[in-house]
């Protein structure tokens, strides 16, 4: 069956969490399931949908883990070159044929922050195998992703609690 | 921790993902899950995810699952009938304190169809207990509802490949 181009973008809630829920269906149908972290540690904050997914089978990757924004010391440079190692990557997965849906978490966010140019990620997209389905997630997704994707969902922020200043509660958003 | 009104509602694909996605993280950190279908029977669909939130112990629960719409000889009125006793078995939910999180997957469409009325949902949410984050699915969440949550995501199908003719995907789409 053909596998389709999938885009999670918008400012709202739901982006990671709907890739996740597509991780999990898959695996419960024995598909086979890759999941590439980009700008992510999960593994390190203690996620539990990081455990699940493992639990379950799903083979977790995690490239250009630390953001400029939120780490002194690293360079745009730096991430840059993580974010391409991650493109090679992706491409070896697709020469040897190991998954039927892969997920590239925050993969938007790279190219928003300029770490990897549209083309680059379009590339990508283009070099995709028949069979597989692929997941991008994360805000900003550039016009030219969407117009290559078959289908795209913008998850818009009509209220979001940190407005009011909630924080982040274990078990509910991480 | 005071638990949240989350909604997730507009056209685009993710709103139950979002929701399948949300349990499975509460149940990685060990809070108790409910999951209340209205309109659907994932049970009898052989859903994957069904059989994954109920593997994880999410305790699942459906009500009104046929909708007149799919099915011949099902009733508006009966589906009403079905729908109230639905709120009836949240209002006894939250009397046992049974769930940290609670899912009311569909309800908004209860409530768009005309089975249920805006007011008798508001009156659930107001009941809530201080402690359960309670999360709403479906297209069509009246103004209302929207006033009243403090966590709302609208999903918009900006290209949605059923449009192109593709059909439901086992291990993808259910």
């Amino acid at each position: 069956m053909k596998g389709l181009i999938q885009v999670y973008t918008g400012d709202g809630k739901g982006k990671t969490t709907a890739a996740v829920g597509l991780a999990i269906r898959a695996r419960a149908h024995n598909l086979r399931v890759g999941y590439i972290y980009f700008h992510k540690e999960p593994e390190k904050r203690g996620d539990s949908e990081h455990r699940v997914l493992t639990g379950l089978g799903v083979d977790t990757f995690g490239f250009a883990k630390k953001h400029p924004h939120f780490f002194k010391g690293v360079t745009a440079d730096e991430i840059r070159k993580e974010c391409l190692e991650g493109l090679r990557f992706i491409k070896r997965v697709y020469q040897e044929d190991r998954y039927d849906l892969l997920i590239l978490d925050e993969i938007n966010i790279s190219m928003r922050d300029g770490f990897l140019k549209e083309e680059e990620v379009l590339e990508i997209l283009k070099a995709k195998p028949e069979g597989l389905e692929l997941v991008l997630t994360g805000r900003g997704a550039p016009q030219g992703i969407i117009d290559c994707a078959d289908l795209v969902s913008e998850i818009k922020a009509i209220k979001h609690p940190y407005d009011m200043g909630i924080q982040h509660r274990k078990g509910i958003e991480y």
